[in-house]
Formats: C-alpha cells, structure tokens, sequence
C-alpha cells in the first residue's frame, strides 16, 4: 500500500486524460478534427460529417482547412466529375496521421491504465 | 523516420495532455482543485483562495465540500479560535494528495515529451 491508497474511499478511483498535437503552440490535432477525418471518411461529404458533428458547413471547412496547411501535404481533397460525380476524400497523408492518432490514444491507454492499477493497489 | 514524420511540416510538434481523477465515473480531482487547495494553504482561507481564482465563494466551497467526500477524510478544515484567530487549513491526506498529483504530473510529463521526440525524430 502506497500513501495515495491510505486516503481512497474504495478502489473506484480512474486517471483520465485528454490529448492533442500543438504544432507551434497551437492546437492542430485531437479530438474532434480526428472524429471530422473519419466521418468524411465515411460519407464521403464534409457537408454530411458536419451535419453529424452538429456543427455548420463553415466551422468543418476552417477545420479542415487548418489541418491542410498544418502538416506538409493536405488532407482532405475534393475530387470532381469523374464516375462517381466526384467527391472529397482522405489522402494517403490522413491515413498516416489517422494511424498515428489511433496508436498514441493506445498508448496512452496503456499507461492510464497503469496508472489506474498502481493508484488503487 | 517512421511513417508520421514524412507528413509533419517541422519539429515543432508537441504532443500535449490533460489529466484527472475520477471516482466512480465522476471527476472527483484535476488542475482546479489543485490550484484552489494551493491557495487555501497559501492564503489560509477560501474565500482569499476563491478571490485569486475569480470564483465564487460558493463555487469554491461546493469544490472543496465535494472532496472532502470524495476521499476517506476532509481535505480542508475550518479550525476556529486559538492564537491565531483560527482559519482554513489543509489536512495531512490534502498534502498526500497533492504530493500524488505532482508525481503524477510529472510522470505525465516525462511521457509526453517521449511521445514528443519519437514523433518529430
């Protein structure tokens, strides 16, 4: 038993957190430009993933706008004509940042949970 | 070079954190309570402690009444008469916990600048 232990009510206790990439001081990537990548993802629409994430046409655009210029290619393009009539669509630059995210968030996983464990014991 | 560094513009990247206590699923301690408990020990009072925060007394005291049940004992004690005119103090498991949430902290930290070098190396 740890001092910390001495002071807990039960074992119900959990560390949390949030994180975010900052590129000069400024935010540039969590959250919610993670939940906008995949949505467009999956509709295909910034039009449709911002009406899923409640927010206006305008407020998903500057997002994705911001992440086209924070990192050294864009992620994000809008594809016309073409079988499909066209389109936007992740680039192979997304993917890599999406793959990236998802492997931090399990890393970050695995060391609150640790956390959690030790606090508790 | 892994994967993510082939996207980033610079090595300006930081991966950034916050961090808390739950208990029972509820937010039970984190940077504010933090701050109020440093106060009250600074100040010997909530009210002083509330003022350096721009909060409400009562927002105040509804923090530090939420602790106190939070953990097996009281986290601040109001004492009155003796000497000194009695105030508001802090309890030796207050000190625990902010000892913990310190080292916590710090380890946070250490985990976050890793994180920090393996992406921009």
């Amino acid at each position: 038993m740890n001092e910390i232990t001495s002071i807990l009510k039960n074992q119900n206790y959990q560390i949390k957190t949030s994180f975010w990439i900052d590129l000069d001081g400024n935010r540039c990537f969590g959250k919610g430009k993670m939940q906008l990548l995949e949505l467009i993802d999956k509709t295909g629409s910034i039009n449709k993933a911002a009406k899923e994430m409640k927010m206006s046409y305008k407020k998903a655009w500057t997002m994705i706008s911001e992440l086209n210029a924070q990192f050294s290619s864009p992620m994000v393009v809008t594809q016309s004509g073409g079988k499909e009539g066209g389109g936007t669509v992740l680039t192979d630059e997304a993917k890599i940042l999406m793959k990236y995210y998802i492997e931090l968030k399990e890393r970050f996983e695995i060391f609150i949970e640790q956390e959690t464990k030790n606090l508790n014991q």
